[in-house]
């Protein structure tokens, strides 16, 4: 299958397209290093600089024989978009494109709107791409599971039966987000699921909780292979910003109480999962909705696992708590569905001590790159 | 109460200027001409060629002695919008500023772009302007009766209380629209929501129906100060299309079956309205949603009230079938609630055969102008 990977420099991106040609598919990346710019600009940068893409793909093919094709250029142009549809003639569009950081999008105005036109009009032309040069093509689009954020009823996979005054419909699940940038997501579901209707397209979207993880299959212990990994508190995810923290004898960052509770995942079940969705395709005309998670975390739970396994490993971990820069319930009712993709096929890898120590160890190589500065920026929601 | 007008030049923006400065208030507007540019760009300019709005706001001092502030400018750039929020200190903001036909929406890629950065764009600097010029501000915001599309449930006023699971929740009520300028209505409504909960900010989103008339209080019958009338498939309304074709003598352009159901009201009462949610304001960190229409009909049902009066009149009028244009149920369930206005005081305007009537003579005085190739453009939806 050829398989147009969008965001294919970013956390997610790279190790899918080596995950991919591995298994045999035709792929191309796509990308302009938005993210490393933004990264730069903040003084977060990553724990280490990965090559850039063409460098990746050279290496990737050096290793496996499998070769990536690589587009370097802004999605939101739709000059640059067509081309890339019409030269490659996807079968199917990964979606990744898009400024994927809660905290970036409410650093202040210009990152809002930064993160409000990136993220739709990279949506609208893999829409219309598809519709133009490729209407055949599946999109499987990288939601969130924050779009749902935390309500007070069970969380069904994208769509509820809704009983009201006698009479039933079936609706999207309804939808409330804790940043603008989760909001940007629930308004590429309602764009996608307009076209989706309209024009028939045949899309997956994937409501991801927070990836965890550096090493996968195809990478191996060759951090030239590695995707990027950022450990500040603006574009880290939780669990890495807390085993970057325990390897530099930081205080874990408890925000307020931490009973938040999410769904996480290892990056080798995102590569699955995708993949997974790719190979099982949607009709055409059908919006299809995984919850793509495996196992339900508060905070405090991923803050005491670490401390106890970093311990046995003879850090020296400390669990802080700082006052809760976000809006959002503390201690919340949380039981989201998520049988879509385990009936797909999907082998979940689990959060044991063992995959803990081993990512610990991981992060420690890259220790002397550790900045503290880095760690807390100080982003507010009000 | 100092008002803000966005959008001041369009059909609803200039007629309330001259309703809310009759009323007392201190009014400023603001536009940049964008839907006169696109009815020129696609050859369909309105019925007449209003005044531009500095024109328009001489005419209506010398007529009232109240005095209008206009501001010309393109709100989705923020060094134009923050000037107009930081010079006129807005106690409230109405937010008409959005391209805002569906059929414009749909009719080619770059008309969806545009929807979809301005409308988008708009809505984002009037939340940042008022976040950092006016917190004190109250947005009243046009949405759309057509964010709910036409779902097999009543439609409640915004909100919706859901038992699932022995477990109950209050949400937005689930939307689902017919057109891409619809769904950034619902992309709209996400993001005020979003910065409501977050910045408290104080929000009225008004979900309108289908406007019909020209003829205001203010305006009485000095045509110089109505505003501008489209009756073309793309940009005019369905009853203002009708009259007009009645005028003309073409048939009455009914789309299918014609069981297409809407809540439609007079230009009056959408004046009403926003004044009363105006004078009438929700407390902060509210976003309160009204239903803005006066009665339900069919479009088959206003086919035949516009030919029974026409003939009446003497016009010869006709009614035709077309094939639909566009992806909607033809027949549906329609029962949304409107309690909200009627409680604020909304005294309503009903379709009469006199108000049509008189609708009609007002159409006719401008007949010469008619252009019969405007009527139909074959916008479709796939």
């Amino acid at each position: 299958m050829r398989v147009l990977i969008l965001g294919g420099d970013g956390y997610l991106g790279w190790p899918t397209a080596m995950h991919l040609t591995a298994k045999g598919h035709e792929v191309g990346v796509v990308d302009n290093y938005l993210r490393r710019r933004l990264s730069r600009e903040e003084d977060v940068e990553t724990l280490f600089e990965p090559p850039n893409l063409h460098e990746r793909a050279r290496l990737w093919s050096e290793k496996s024989g499998c070769a990536v094709e690589v587009f370097i250029g802004d999605l939101t142009c739709w000059d640059f978009a067509s081309e890339v549809f019409r030269k490659f003639s996807p079968d199917a569009v990964i979606h990744y494109a898009e400024q994927p950081a809660a905290p970036y999008s409410m650093l202040h105005r210009r990152a809002a709107t930064l993160t409000l036109q990136n993220n739709l009009l990279v949506t609208a032309n893999v829409i219309f791409g598809v519709h133009e040069f490729a209407p055949e093509a599946h999109i499987v689009k990288l939601g969130t599971m924050g779009e749902y954020g935390t309500p007070n009823i069970d969380i069904e996979e994208g769509w509820i039966e809704i009983e009201h005054k006698g009479r039933k419909g079936r609706f999207l699940y309804p939808r409330q987000a804790g940043s603008l940038y989760h909001t940007t997501k629930i308004m590429d579901t309602d764009l996608l699921w307009f076209y989706v209707r309209t024009w028939g397209l045949r899309v997956t979207d994937l409501m991801q909780g927070p990836v965890y993880g550096m090493v996968t299959d195809e990478s191996g212990e060759d951090d030239r292979l590695f995707p990027f990994f950022n450990y500040d508190e603006i574009f880290g995810t939780v669990l890495n910003r807390f085993m970057v923290q325990a390897v530099a004898g930081y205080p874990l960052t408890v925000y307020g109480k931490g009973g938040q509770t999410r769904g996480y995942l290892d990056i080798r079940d995102t590569m699955q999962c995708v993949r997974l969705a790719l190979e099982n395709p949607p009709r055409e005309g059908e919006l299809r909705i995984l919850n793509q998670f495996v196992e339900l975390f508060s905070v405090n739970k991923l803050a005491e696992m670490v401390q106890r396994v970093g311990n046995k490993m003879g850090l020296r971990v400390q669990i802080g708590s700082v006052e809760n820069p976000r809006k959002e319930a503390e201690e919340h009712y949380y039981n989201p569905v998520h049988q879509g993709l385990l009936e797909l096929g999907l082998q979940p890898h689990y959060l044991t001590d063992d995959v803990l120590a081993e990512m610990l160890k991981v992060v420690g190589r890259f220790g002397a790159n550790i900045q503290e500065h880095k760690i807390i920026r100080g982003v507010k929601w009000n």
